[in-house]
């Protein structure tokens, strides 16, 4: 009975009131922006109630169009998505190609190295000069291993004879302006899928609301069709404020970010797909080795003789990343709780800090 | 003296105990309820006493199986994993070839274009009127660059002359059951390793209680065999609530989620892969624009007189992506502050509360 | 005016000091170390008071190096990186070949079976018996599609004779030793531009104070050049304490990790890569089914007589996974708020504990 009555006894500490204008003022103005700054920032601002979710995301793309290039010593070429996509699978980043450098019918012999840049080779050379020259990181051009002889490279000039494929690619000598200019407009079509797993929350960047023969002809725009999921290359670059000829020229990363931010205690606010574009690669040319985005691949044929040749080409192009982030926030009571609370102990602090300064305190 | 004497006293607030049985036993109630609040759910419930770690992953894919076709014009052809699984590297993502439409022996040539579905070209048409149509949009299906001629296309039909890979590919007609039917019975063995940094955790999805005999024959059972690495494409796909079959003549994407959740400071809690499976593209054939997954690829060969000549494949298949995914979480002393430290605060703001309404406080 | 008088009045709570010097020592001492842990653990090692961002990365990557081979039946053979790298893009994943079994010249045709490795097949066997041994799961190696025939494997031994590309594979004796030994002095340029969009920061791994003649002959050594973005293959699986000829022989997964984690409220603190490396798939031969990294790939030909025949190369190889992560953080008053209220939540429970040891409280 002792043990009951003390339980439902409970204790509340003994409160002065003081009457100070001046300081009753200053206290109420320290709450006023407290409480301010509870409402405004955590609450409104940085909705710090919320728990938060990351995006899970699968994406599909498909590229469009027909490119034509008459590329001397090829003759014309029709390039349609096979030939100009590398590797051909529409994943969430997909490669364009819109300049290159070919070398055809390469095969397993020996050659001459081509002449290094920067080092005269006009006379001829012993070996070890060469290797020295090698080891020294002066000279990187060598393609092949080498067989031990010198010979002629041209009328003038003797370099180290290379087993290789040969003959050896020239890659001095790209075009200047891109041979599938006709990549700016190719269209894509992008699919994008999320899920929110803590909500349970799934949605297509194709919304529900769109009808099926718009996507058939729709084009994104920012301003006009907003929710299309089909966009023109040229386009996405100069969102971006790039040049696409410029930029295919040498290649380059474009990111195409998909930002899935959504506020799931309001149904009714937008929760869609915002789309934004921006260079990933480092265009300026100071401090840049190796500017812009290359890799070389191979066709691989056989000769009657069975004897195995190969088109190299070092594909210069744009590779598009489509980059998919963002966070949904929900209502919940932990978050809210941890931030109310620490916010309502500052608050409580107020008080004693005062009466520190009146000198009533400790 | 004193200020070693101030230091060493301390304050304590003068408690007034009242003892008022229908108010305390509410504010025990109340208390009663948020203690039971941040035992049951701060604690239990969403373990907000621990620091957080998102897992880094590596995975690799091996799939094996053999498939059989006999598409008419074409033969007999025995499928192996290194023609249907393209491109050809066993990373998270991987794609199998099911359907297909071939079109052999294309060459770079001039061809008639095929016809439009949508527009009649019974007669011959000059090409302004085509061009017109092609502009607003109507046609989509040049595939090549117009030569500025109209030519045969079939006896009654004209067409517009085309530069490109000829003959062209006939996408229209994909067949109904999917050629790689077998593909059902493929199997795929998934290798994943995954990395909690923070804590410093590693492991595999093939637990260290497997032996190798068992891995050589076992197969994913969610029943039987939850912890085998080696699944069976058909079963994946039911997992997932889907038809191989049907899924497979239009291609798709298939998630498989490896959970990896663990909480670190139960060493006896199972902490290994949770495997589930989903659809991650959209089924529905309402808004879809161009269904399923489907991307082209050729393979190109040269004739003996060296002109280049290519296979163009459409190929439709499953896409199977494996997201891994998962948290994991270690008792910490900072959390666990920052939880209890909140909740205290509204404990304590409790007794102010009941002190107001019995209009005792401020 | 009582309204106004009302506001302006505060309530403070009333005090009663104590001078015990055992309680208030062991009070003070008390209070000095959460004010410690508040300094020491929560602000400086766990920097709580900051908000945090986590990173968006690009990268592209670019292998350089020739190697040589001697594979008897293929002649000698200079690999290239259009060659060795497969697939050919340079993408954050990239593989180089280092070991192979090399399959040339097959068809469409049948062929018999190779010999299963635990069962003897020395004597003509029906063929029900093979199915019963085969569904048993115990003989794994078909290859093709049973015609129901069988035919001499070997003047011994009779196989059941199948439908496939032939010959088959025989990928039982993989060279002991790499045959693309050379792979060691490979190369790669990694460029990774990083992105924390809270923040608006953007930085590349080529540090603004390099300049490209170092860049264009440097390498990464972790003591004299930690900024180049050029790594030595064999550099990279030494420092992940592994030795590249071991790996080289079945393959593997190298992670490249790439730590971004920065602290932006000190511009003076270095902000940069982290390069570490680590193995990523379990070298451990225990439990381990099919160990290493490998996956199988072909090029295709077609004979003078309209053939299709196929080069299939089992490729054993390293895989390179550039794995970029990483946490900024800058000061924020929100988590300052949640972090030091939390505290003080704490701090402010020491007076009435002690107050409750000595028998003063409730």
């Amino acid at each position: 009975m002792a043990c009951l009555s003390c339980l439902l006894e409970y204790g509340t500490v003994k409160i002065i009131v003081i009457r100070n204008k001046a300081v009753g003022s200053v206290f109420r103005l320290i709450q006023f922006l407290i409480i301010l700054y509870v409402i405004g920032y955590v609450c409104v601002v940085r909705k710090s109630y919320q728990v938060k979710d990351s995006v899970i995301s699968t994406v599909t793309t498909k590229v469009k169009g027909t490119g034509f290039t008459n590329i001397s010593g090829l003759g014309a070429h029709v390039w349609d998505v096979a030939d100009y996509n590398i590797p051909p699978e529409g994943e969430s980043s997909f490669f364009v190609l819109t300049n290159m450098i070919i070398t055809p019918n390469q095969m397993q012999s020996s050659c001459p190295e081509s002449q290094a840049k920067n080092v005269s080779f006009t006379k001829y050379f012993d070996l070890p000069v060469f290797d020295q020259l090698n080891a020294s990181g002066h000279i990187t051009l060598l393609k092949g291993i080498q067989t031990g002889l010198c010979v002629n490279y041209s009328e003038t000039v003797k370099t180290c004879e290379v087993l290789s494929w040969c003959p050896l690619e020239i890659d001095t000598d790209l075009p200047e302006n891109p041979l599938l200019a006709a990549a700016e407009n190719f269209t894509v079509l992008i699919k994008n899928t999320v899920t929110y797993p803590k909500f349970n929350f799934h949605k297509r960047n194709i919304l529900p609301d769109v009808n099926s023969s718009y996507l058939k002809q729709c084009e994104f725009n920012r301003i006009t069709d907003p929710h299309c999921p089909i966009f023109r290359l040229k386009d996405m670059v100069a969102e971006a404020e790039e040049d696409f000829q410029t930029m295919a020229t040498r290649g380059g990363v474009l990111g195409i970010l998909i930002d899935w931010s959504c506020d799931l205690d309001f149904p009714e606010h937008y929760c869609g797909p915002k789309y934004s574009f921006c260079r990933m690669d480092n265009k300026n040319p100071e401090n840049n080795v190796a500017p812009g985005y290359n890799f070389r691949f191979a066709k691989y044929y056989k000769t009657t003789d069975d004897v195995e040749t190969r088109t190299l080409i070092k594909s210069y192009g744009i590779r598009f990343d489509v980059i998919v982030f963002g966070t949904a926030g929900k209502f919940n009571i932990v978050p809210t709780i941890v931030n109310v609370g620490a916010a309502l102990t500052i608050l409580g602090l107020v008080s004693p800090v005062k009466s520190a300064v009146l000198g009533l305190g400790v």
